[in-house]
């Protein structure tokens, strides 16, 4: 009991914004929050309390948040258990950390080769993603929006050049989802651990090698004490989006205004994290860079071919697991081509050119 | 008197959503929203207007709107004149369409070989594009939030093929903003026309060419009827987005709660009109080219570096307008050069080696 008091109350310090809340805030519905993320974590932790204060704010205090980070309340890992139990109301988190429970997980957080947010957010809000989606949450008594994303992720810390497929072979890698399964094939000993466990493991020597996000998250992460050389672009998380996931009968019970209040400000937050860390990568890549003397490197056309026929191999194994993980694989896989058909000869030619116009990147 | 009583029916009947609203809707505040867009326009009217109800659900019904489309109050492009006076309390529309009164207007839409709508929306959030439009449409009693946004449109349809600077020289062209200087520099005649009168114009002889949005959007224009080259990537208008224009002393009357709803849910639209355009582009452009014998057409380099010239010479001319114009384009360009740099290395390169892959494209 006194560890839950404790515990609370650094929740509600944590989400202030419920001080400021209409008087209406006093007969407000609870909404206890457990995440993936440490608390005041720089991006994707800070993202997550900000969605919590933004949900007291929308809905006028008549839905007020208590957010608990990772180990305040249950470790980052259970927090699945944690909301689909009833115990707790939301979690926000990576879909992919419970991969384990059923592949089609996933691809609800990004897999290999796959969709960029913009295309993902497409597939999920007007193409069909977020029926599956409720299809497979529903299984387990959950009901998942999206909340947070982080674009297109740096392919990652080494401690090593990479120059070819052989160099993988052998390292030891924190790489989680099936982007961990792609590096299996290549050799790579992958593990997937919580963002609050990376760095002690690189540090030590338990790993050689790990991905993160981006220049403005991975600053913060001191990565580069233990590994060198910054992979930018990489195969495995090109996209996609993080989860709010609700125990599914609790979202039941709330009304239409209640939903429409939690929805709009999940897919505020959805684009104002991305829109955050674009602001800054370019920033904080220049920090890294200069004051602590990063190598930054790109994956040469051998080793993103020896991805990619990995990476076919991964969705068919994938595809094998179970009648809906092939629906949902063949519906994104589908959604991909027609979504980033257009979007390869209008936007993405675009860039391109104008790029090659005013010598960027 | 009866004029304004009939409009004011019809837009409640537009705007649904209030009937639906929570009992507090009886003492809620009136906000009268006037469009750029045709009632029920596919893609960006219909985006209007979801917004319009959104605002009515989110705030459970303490903020009521009523919506007028275009023409159904004021013509198209008085809205701003209109909000600036205080007669209604916001606009629906492009910035660029208020290119006259202050060029600046133009960075908060889309300027040639500028933002894409990611790098855009990280600017104006994240890397002080807000305070900068702040402080332009302030100096005309004006507070505007993002609201919408086409992604990265195409090119445009034309009577015949480009195949050199020279084939654009003497044309008549439906094109705005700063892209519409760029293409006088090139010889082209060029107008700005609302939405609602492209078609009448083109089918008519008075233009032989215009720009619109994408194959979504495009059609439900019917353009291929009298032109029917679609040219594909455009320089004209990358990204950026559409806004929603508020009377300054009005917004500031507002609570804090008040417009925490508002920007949550022009926040929300921005991101949902993109997805819905994305989502549907691949579809519609296959309907043009199946059902209507559309050919899809790329403008060559020689075509992309004449635009890359005269976009520099535009780009001086309008710095030299006043120093706020100069301020505004400055912040933009070392933004786009921050922000895309970043980008290019990648979710831009990781999108050309997984389109390369696929086969995308």
């Amino acid at each position: 009991m006194e560890r839950r008091k404790f515990l609370k109350g650094a929740a509600i310090a944590g989400t202030g914004a419920a001080l400021a809340a209409p008087a209406i805030a006093q007969g407000g519905k609870t909404i206890t929050i457990v995440s993936t993320w440490p608390r005041d974590f720089p991006g994707l932790g800070l993202s997550a309390q900000r969605l919590a204060e933004r949900i007291n704010v929308v809905s006028g205090g008549s839905l007020r948040t208590e957010y608990f980070a990772a180990g305040e309340r249950v470790g980052a890992f259970d927090v699945f258990d944690e909301v689909a139990s009833g115990n707790s109301q939301a979690y926000i988190g990576a879909e992919y950390y419970f991969g384990g429970k059923h592949p089609g997980f996933n691809y609800f957080t990004s897999v290999p080769f796959g969709m960029t947010t913009p295309e993902w957010n497409a597939w999920i809000k007007f193409a069909g993603g977020q029926e599956l989606w409720d299809e497979l949450a529903g299984e387990f008594g959950l009901k998942t929006l999206t909340c947070g994303g982080t674009g297109a992720q740096a392919g990652g810390w080494f401690n090593k050049e990479i120059l070819s497929p052989d160099d993988l072979n052998g390292l030891k890698m924190r790489i989680p989802g099936l982007a961990g399964a792609v590096m299996t094939k290549l050799g790579v000993s992958t593990v997937s651990l919580p963002g609050g466990q990376i760095y002690e493991n690189l540090v030590s020597g338990a790993i050689e090698a790990t991905e993160w996000v981006g220049p403005y998250n991975d600053y913060f992460m001191k990565f580069y004490e233990a590994a060198k050389y910054y992979y930018t672009a990489g195969m495995h998380e090109p996209g996609g989006g993080l989860g709010f996931g609700m125990n599914k009968s609790w979202w039941e019970s709330l009304s239409d205004y209640e939903q429409a209040v939690i929805t709009a400000c999940c897919n505020e937050e959805m684009a104002a994290q991305i829109e955050e860390a674009s602001a800054k990568n370019g920033e904080y890549l220049g920090k890294l860079v200069n004051e602590h003397g990063v190598e930054v490197r790109a994956f040469n056309e051998e080793v993103w071919d020896a991805f990619g026929s990995a990476a076919e191999e991964v969705f068919e194994e994938t595809r094998d697991h179970s009648p809906l993980a092939a629906k949902i694989n063949d519906a994104y896989q589908a959604s991909l081509r027609e979504i980033g058909g257009w979007r390869a000869i209008a936007e993405i030619e675009f860039t391109k050119q104008r790029n090659r116009i005013l010598d960027i990147g």
